[in-house]
Formats: C-alpha cells, structure tokens, sequence
C-alpha cells in the first residue's frame, strides 16, 4: 500500500504570531518534505518537538505576512504504532481520564444506561460506535470549537471531531482507554484532515470512525492525544492568525472497501 | 530541611475493584514505604508506572473487604524537578491547552478584560493569583467533583483544587503555560493532600498557591498533570470503592515563614 | 373525596427577611388558617396575592427571630381548574416556551429523536412520562436547586422537581404545552410539598407524575407555573432565612388506586 | 411626539406551519394597520391575544407558499404603561425569578462581589447598566439563540438581547426586579427591532439600555417579559418557517438626544 498526502495552508498573520503546527504523519514517510513561505520567501526550517505516538509538533513564530505552509510525504506499507510518550499501561490509564472536549466523568450515567448490558469489551466499542453513529447528523458548521461530547450528544449533529469525542467520552465512561487520533483519510469527500478514536479493547487499540465516511485501512496517522486540544493541526499561541485557505489531499495505490466488522488497527 | 509524611487511607470495598493510587513523593524520599492491608492481609507491592515529573501511579486490584493503605516517607533536603514525560519543550505547549477542570477557551475574555493590561509575564502570574485569591471563599465542601474552572468562578467559594484550577485556566487563557501539582503541604490546617498550581514564567516554573493555607518552600511534589483528573490521589476504575477515612500528615524540622512576594519553586 | 392537609415550617431568621410564601390550596379550602408566630407571637395576616391558575402568595416581611408558619386546610369534592393569569390560548402558548429549569429549546435532538416517530399527542405525553420514569432513579438530596433539566438528564437521578422538569422540557421541545404544578399528595412517602406535570393534549391539562409516587386523583394543587422557579413554597429576597423543620401532611378519606392509564384531570 | 413604525419580514414557508407573532406596538397606535400575504392572496386577520403590559400576540396557521407579514403604525405623544398580566406586585415578584436566558441563581456571586458594596437600588441599577456596557462588545452574529447571560457574560460579546439578559440578570441576582422588553427604537443604526430593560426602583420601572444605541425617550414597547422567551417577534411551533428578509422602520419626528443621567420610563 501507497498512500501520498499532500496538505497546503495559507494564512494571514497580522500581528507578529507563535503557532504550533501538527500537519506531519506520525512515521513510516519518505519524501517527506515541509515547506514555510512568507510573501515568498522561504523560511527556515521551524524547531520540531516528539509529541509521543510518532506525533510531531512545529512550533513557528512568524513575522505578519502571507504565510504559505505546504507539506508532502509519501508512505509505503504499514508499520506498527509508535510508542505513547509514557508507558503502555501509563497511556492506558491516562486515556481513561476526562478531558476537556471528552467530559467522561459527566456521561457516566447515560453510558451505563445505554451500554450496561452489553458483555465484552469489543462488544460495547461496537455498540458505542453504531450508537453514536446513528444518533449524530454528519453537517458541516453545525458545531463550535468549544464544544464538547455533552453538547454534541445534545446538538445531534456535528463533524467528524465531534463524532470522535462523543465515540471517547462513552468508551471513557465505561472505563475503556479511548484517545482521539487526526489522521490522513483517503477516500474521505470532501477531503480535509479527519478525526477518529483508537479504543484499547484489552489487546490492540483498535480504530474506531463513527462517521464511517473513509475505509479506515488506508488511513495515517498524524497526532495522537486526549481530545483536540492535542490533536489540532493549527494551534494559535501568540498573535493574530488567520487560516484563509486550506486544502488537503490523501490518496491510496489501492482504496480499500472499508468493512465494519473487522478490527482495524491504525498503521 | 527534613520533610515527613505520612498518608492512611481505609477503604471500602464492596466489588472487586481496580483502582490507581497516587499519593507517593515524586523523588528524594528515603525511608518509604507503602502498606496495603486486606482485612488484616497484607497485600503484595502492586504494579507502579511513571507518572511523569517523578510522580508514580500505582495500579490495584482488589477483591472486597477493608482495605487499609499506609504510606510514610522521609525527605531530606530539596532536589530539582524531575522530567516531564516529553521534553520541557512539550510539556509547555502541551500545559497551554484547555483540559478537563481548566477550559481555558472559554475563560479568554474574562482574563484578557481582566489582566489585558498588565505587563510581563511575572506580574500576570501574581496578578491572577491575588485575583483568585480575592475572588473566592474557600469553604469545604463547597464543590462537586465535576465543577470546572468555570463553575468556581462563577459560585465564588471551592476548596484548594478549585482554586488551583482557576489558577490554571486563567494563565492559559493568557498563554502562560499552568500545571496542577498535588502535594504535601507542612503547615496546612485542616491537614489534607493539598493542590497548587505550576506556572512557567519564561525561565522556571514559579509555585502559586492562591489559597494562601500553607508556606510553599516546605512542599512536597506527588502528582503533576493537566489538572485534578491527572492528579487525583485515588482513582476507581472497576468495582465499588468507598473512601471511608483518610489521615495525612506532613511536617517539615523547621517550618518556613510564607512570603508572598518570594519567587519559589517547587523541589 | 375529603382531603385535609397542614404544612408547618419552622424558619431561623436571622437578619431582617422578606420572602414569598406559597403553600396554600389553590381552591375549595374550607376551614382554612395560616397561622404565624415570631418567637411565639402572633403576627397579623401578610399581603397576599392573585398568582394566577387559583394560586397564593404571601409576602412576608419578618424581623429575626424564630418563625413558625402553620397552615391547615380541608377540601370536599373537586373542582375545575381555575384560570391563568392569561386567556387559555394564552396560557398554552406561554407553556411552550423555554424556561429556567426547562430548557426545552436545548432538548429539540433528544426530543425528536426519542419520540419522533409516535403520533399523536396523547401516546407522545405517555411516552415522555414512561421515558422519563425509566430513566431516573429517584434519590433524595441528588440534585442542586440550580439543576435544570439537562443536568438531571445527564445525571439521570433526581426527585419528583427534577422529573416534572424533564418532562415538562420533553413535551414542550416536542411543541406540546406544559406546566409545574405544586401540590398535596396524599399517599405520598416519605410525605413532602410534590411536584407534578400539567400536559395540555389538545382538549384538556392532563396530569402526569412521572415519580409515580403517588395517586394522582387525590393530589391538591397549590402554585402553578413555568417551573420550580414559579411554584416554589418559599423563597427568601432579602435577608437571611433558613428553614429548621418542616411538616407536611395530607390525607384523603378515601385513598384511590393509582391507575396509569386513567387520563386525570387536576381539580 | 410622533412616531411611525414599519415592519416587512417576508417568510418561506415549507411546511404547513404555526407561529406566534409578537410585532405590534403596546398601545396607543393609531392608523394601525397588519397585513398578511400569502403568495400574493391577502389571507384574513390571524387570532390574537393580550400578551400583557398592552401587548399582543397573533397566532398564525399557514399553507406553504411565501408569506409576506406588513406592520405600519404611527403613535401620537406618550402614554403610561399598560397593566402586566397580573397585579403589579405580583409582577415585581415574577420578574425576580430566574428565567430561561437569565438565569439569576447562577450569578449571586458575580453580583455580590461587583455591586455589593452600592448603596441605594438607583444607584445599583446604573452601576450594573454601565458594568455591562463596558464589559460587552457588541458584534454581530457573535451569540446563538440559546445563549444564555452566564455565556454572554464569559463570551464577553453579543447584541441587544444579549446585553438586556445580562442586565436583568445581574439585577435580579441583587433582588431587582427586571424584566425584558422588546421596543421599536427610532435612531437605532443598524435599524432592527431592539431589546432593553425595565428595572423596578422602588416607584417607577426604569428604563435600562447597556447597549446606549439609542435614545430611550423614544424607544415604542412590543412586548415585555421575562426574557426574549417571551419577547420574541416570531416563534415558530409547527411546520417549517424561514426568514427570508426583514426590514424595520422606526422614526420619530423630533429625535430625542440620549442623557445617560436621566430616568426614562418606557411609554
């Protein structure tokens, strides 16, 4: 397997602005190559930081200007998960704890309410996923960014971040390690960076998407965390910053035919 | 400076129960020991994983009965923080983002209208925690488990991980990086684990305690994270687990005077 | 039907208070007293009034002291509702708004969703009251005076305010006028001030409880409102006022058997 | 004093619909006249009801088709203002309660602690009034319509409804009574349809604009209530209803210069 991805940003950056970027796969790429431009010219390469599972995380400061963020890579095969920034069963149990978009301690009753009858771990991260599936509306715009898993679930609608942290918060809820996972989604339409959970079923952390809207084989990983605050692909530090374009592209050799039932375990 | 302390927690166990303890030292301790007693049976050393910042997580499971847990350490003179699970680079980005109890993004008006002004990042950091401070009634059992940054700013009165919490989001909001730190802390009264906030000023992590209950230069590192959820000395994530009684005790050879102007950071 | 019930509070003044007062009958009292005494002197009548639907409330000035408020009522037969402040259209269209406790404009999804596919309006307020009834568990002392009915939702326990607001909220969102009610509950236990749903159906305000705690047919309005925030028996606006004790009886000389399926109207 | 007032709101209307429809002045109207077309066919004058304090409210049935809804009225010289819908005790009473977008019983605290310390309800009333106005941006579009004052208050933004919440609120929260009235306000920029405040001072409701956008001497009452649940120019119950274009007109023949010192009672 394949996969190239290709990501172009463009923003205006009116006050002198620190941002982090998180925009690179998480490993295996070759021909990887990021380039920063400002009214044209070519800046240096940013300081980069491991931001644990092969993440990697730019920090810019930048001048006001037309910033122009490109980045390609190309990977071929799949490769084994990379490591947690602590140990496994330290991320096991970090995953387990409320975060700020993924308010598990708050769905503790409505998740025992809809799952508790439900035998076997695999069993409850399937239900979850269909559960959630079925209750949220996929509609671009419908949410804010502030939002978390208690205002979707009220909402009934939102994309595909707000799928994967209501996916989390229940799993939580259930004392099943969930993380959130951006990710590189060829097939996906229309095309921009995804979101889907990595749910720790006792044995693998396998790849849950509640949007079913890409074939989750082909995806790649790019940053792993608790919600999006870890996750974001843009984060504004200092400064004014604004996104006026983006475009992203990720295509696979092969596209898989994404089946529900098999356990998928993100490469 | 000779530091003691000592932690008993007596539990109820009605459902085998997996839960995690933090309540150990982060480092320097000589002489510890942690004793877990079922019904009178001494239990083995369970499995104990990094927590980052030398903190350590211990990981039991537990069949019903009483369980009594005794921790006692002994700390002679003061060491430098230990790591963080990243790189202190990391660690700072990853300590602006909102979490659980610190949504810091949605504290951003209040703590640009209300510290907008200020120059430096020093005096941003007294400045909140004078605010904080002066803003809430500290009041036991004035809080609920599930209260944000934002409930305690708005009821006005919490118990020390409120105002910790507080204390963090409004640093954040202003992109001052803030951590939780769970501590022993010689000299408070009521004695309890106590909650005090972390706050990079651009060159070391300065201590706050808006609480005022207790002299910072005598406090002992356990658990630092995001917020309470990372530091929470007993977490239960299977079975039933009722706290019954908890005696912690900690004293310092010669307790220090409390100056608030002081920039301290903790050992 | 010969229902007789008395109230007794007992209240610590202890800066000079005003606040309303709302535990008479709505109508039909024969017998009647309300009796107040201050550190055991009698004070003279309060003002009293016209709170719409039948409904009292008596406005109390009191000095500090040591308040006992007595009132005692009976009521032969039953009798047609009273009018709302407002003309019937009126009233219907003002119990279709969102309102403190009764945020009917956040529970739209959840509403359509859960109850979107039954037709007619009868069948949707018996599937709101069954909903309502499973999903709750009814524990004293659950809920915060602040809660409303997303919270308890979320929290999915509460006493017999909590579920009349979730129900009230559900049937509104669904476009189905209805309202809180105080009253006597003769049968009730532990015996207390109850709050129940008024649903308008088309044709008539039927009577939903969705506790079922206790006999509708024999249930005595006392306030009726938009929610808590209306039908409240005692809420203090200035000064410093705490409730010691309170008594609450009701009987009825022939307790009926609470039949599900029967439509009660209250009288 | 003359005022002319228009209103055009033009609606898409998809679905057999109905809706309430709260545009017509208090009182006092001569000339008055409402038209409503339906595909270009002049449908009959829709019920309507005495919403209180003069106000009135149209309930509408209507086939799908684009429906066009005219407002003109012209209003000679000042008249004191119509009676609520219950006594005017009763009144101040209710507009203490904490409502749906004013939930005052969540911001004692705020309230305590920034206007504490004020003597006199006149006084209060002006402080809170000018709070808001300088903690508020107005911007448009920046608040949703379920927003309520709390998220006002942290958002820090918001318009004419948000700002009058807020003011009710935190006068409320000081046992003020106040409540929400939606005007016609000649000299607004961008005209609309506005929203302000009435504060009981102990003998006149006040009249209380944080906004300052327009002169208050000649703003025109539509409907008044507890918040824009109750004030709201159109709500839609059944069916499915857009709003295509609007367009309001309000002048006067002698604009009023604004004195942000004086007492205005609403006419």
């Amino acid at each position: 397997m394949r996969r190239d991805v290709t990501a172009r940003l463009q923003l205006s950056v009116t006050e002198p602005a620190l941002f982090a970027l998180q925009i690179a796969v998480a490993q295996g790429a070759t021909a990887e190559r990021l380039t920063l431009t400002l009214d044209d010219t070519v800046l240096p390469a940013p300081p980069q930081f491991d931001a644990g599972y092969g993440g990697r995380t730019q920090l810019l400061e930048c001048d006001p200007g037309t910033l122009v963020i490109e980045y390609v890579a190309q990977v071929d095969g799949r490769r084994a998960t990379p490591e947690p920034p602590s140990s496994p069963e330290m991320d096991q149990l970090v995953m387990l704890r409320p975060s700020r978009y993924c308010p598990s301690d708050r769905l503790l009753s409505t998740a025992s309410r809809e799952f508790g009858g439900i035998e076997g771990t695999d069993a409850r991260i399937t239900a979850v996923r269909n559960w959630v599936h079925d209750r949220l509306l996929y509609i671009s715009g419908s949410s804010k960014p502030t939002d978390d898993a208690v205002d979707t679930l009220l909402l009934g609608e939102g994309v595909c971040r707000d799928y994967a942290h209501l996916v989390v918060t229940l799993l939580r809820a259930q004392d099943i390690p969930a993380r959130l996972v951006a990710v590189y989604a060829p097939g996906l339409f229309p095309m921009d960076f995804h979101a889907v959970v990595e749910a720790w079923n006792g044995s693998v952390w396998r790849l849950v998407d509640a949007t079913g809207l890409a074939p989750r084989e082909s995806m790649l990983r790019i940053c792993t965390g608790r919600d999006a605050a870890d996750t974001a692909f843009l984060t504004t530090h200092r400064g004014t910053v604004e996104l006026t374009s983006m475009q992203v592209m990720a295509i696979v050799d092969d596209l898989p035919r994404e089946d529900l039932d098999a356990e998928v375990v993100l490469a």
